[in-house]
């Protein structure tokens, strides 16, 4: 079933409005007409099984149906802070991570981040990154849209470290065998010293197509992270924040078993 | 460090040879020359760290300065089962997929499937897949090139079946909040029962855009395989398989811990 994601505002006691661009798509491009159903979230708290009693390009008007309780966020709130990678990465990376369920992504630079850093250029492209994030959020059915953090300065995304419970650096050094320490016993090791109750918090950062240097390596572990490996090959930039995400969210239950 | 895969019988006791497109690529884009190091594999058992004697775009010569026993491939041997999807996709699965250390792919065909077979184009995509699999290879550092399998029909996978020591089948059911059982509680299952000491071979079987029919999955249950879900949001299907992949070797030790 269709799902779309309207602002806060647009989602009534017993009804629900779909204005602008998204109301336009699915009137001219899915052919949305009076008496179809669909799923309505508002992005944060609010799912409801919904049916059109209006429907033009500018406005579709639905009634709720149902509110809906399926929950499909993970326990827990993993952020992917990745440095600026070359062309569209970033899109894959946003895509992606927010179908398998990343919390929110934090762009950053760092010394061997091949792009220039366009300050100018930033606003358009978080805009574009929150469309494909929310774009993603509906088509995986999440409930929830991950948030596109402004672009972090090395200093920043050290200073955010206390944001977080547990905070992973992807180190990979060269020629060694053991790229680091596994994220699994890194995990693991930090489940069992860590005496909170409640589901974490984990910034999980990741280089760009030039890596880290030492000097970066050891200022963030100075600063709490822990470094980990994520196998013994070698990840694309674009690859490696994927796989991180889905080996905490396993860790965490969501694919099941105890 | 450059990394490069030769067929093995340009692998000798002593140098190796580099030709044909690989050795034009290594002297006019890489500009590689005489007393250049990389490391060399045969695709199959042997690497070498080795030293350029002769460098034109016909041919490389290189002596071999140091055997090395370093492996990177896991231990359990994955089989990515994708039913042809649209565009590229297949693309960025097998490139993934061989970057996270997948031991194959297979293609099939499925009702849903959305793109119209051809095939009379099947050697050519076959060969450009191949292609992207061994680029892909040489750039996580692996010491094999997965292997591409041709096309199978949806009896030819069913018949493979019995080549594999566990069949998983990625299966989603509209509306079920729990999308048949986490892959977890299956594989971890699985090992239990199973008294077998030797490494699996896993077939990880994903649908095209379209999914399966419930036609499709009584049958592979019938056949043996064994239904499991990859969490509770809707993965594109580029995406089922890099997560699936992820999580079955996160599971078998490859990202540490016991």
């Amino acid at each position: 079933m269709q799902r779309y994601f309207v602002a806060a505002e647009q989602f009534g006691n017993s009804d629900i409005r779909i204005i602008g661009e998204d109301a336009h798509h699915a009137v001219r491009v899915m052919r949305t007409k009076p008496g179809d159903k669909f799923i309505v979230s508002d992005g944060q708290s609010r799912t409801a099984l919904v049916a059109v009693r209006e429907a033009t390009p500018m406005l579709i008007r639905a009634e709720i149906l149902e509110m809906l309780s399926a929950d499909t966020e993970p326990s827990w709130a993993i952020t992917i802070a990745q440095s600026l990678p070359k062309g569209d990465k970033m899109e894959l990376v946003i895509q992606k991570g927010t179908e398998i369920g990343a919390y929110a992504f934090m762009p950053f630079q760092s010394e061997r981040m091949i792009v220039q850093y366009d300050g100018k250029k930033e606003a358009k492209r978080i805009e574009r990154w929150t469309k494909i994030a929310k774009e993603a959020a509906e088509q995986a059915h999440r409930n929830r849209i991950p948030s596109i953090e402004p672009v972090h300065s090395w200093r920043e995304l050290i200073q955010s470290f206390g944001s977080y419970d547990l905070v992973l650096f992807c180190f990979e050094r060269e020629g060694h065998a053991a790229h680091g320490r596994g994220i699994r016993s890194a995990v693991r090791e930090w489940i069992e010293r860590s005496d909170s109750a409640s589901e974490p918090s984990v910034l999980l950062i990741v280089g760009s197509e030039g890596g880290f240097t030492d000097r970066e390596a050891n200022e963030a572990e100075a600063a709490g992270a822990v470094m980990v490996g994520l196998g013994r090959r070698i990840l694309r930039t674009e690859t490696a924040g994927i796989v991180g995400l889905t080996c905490l969210l396993y860790e965490s239950g969501e694919m099941g078993g105890a």
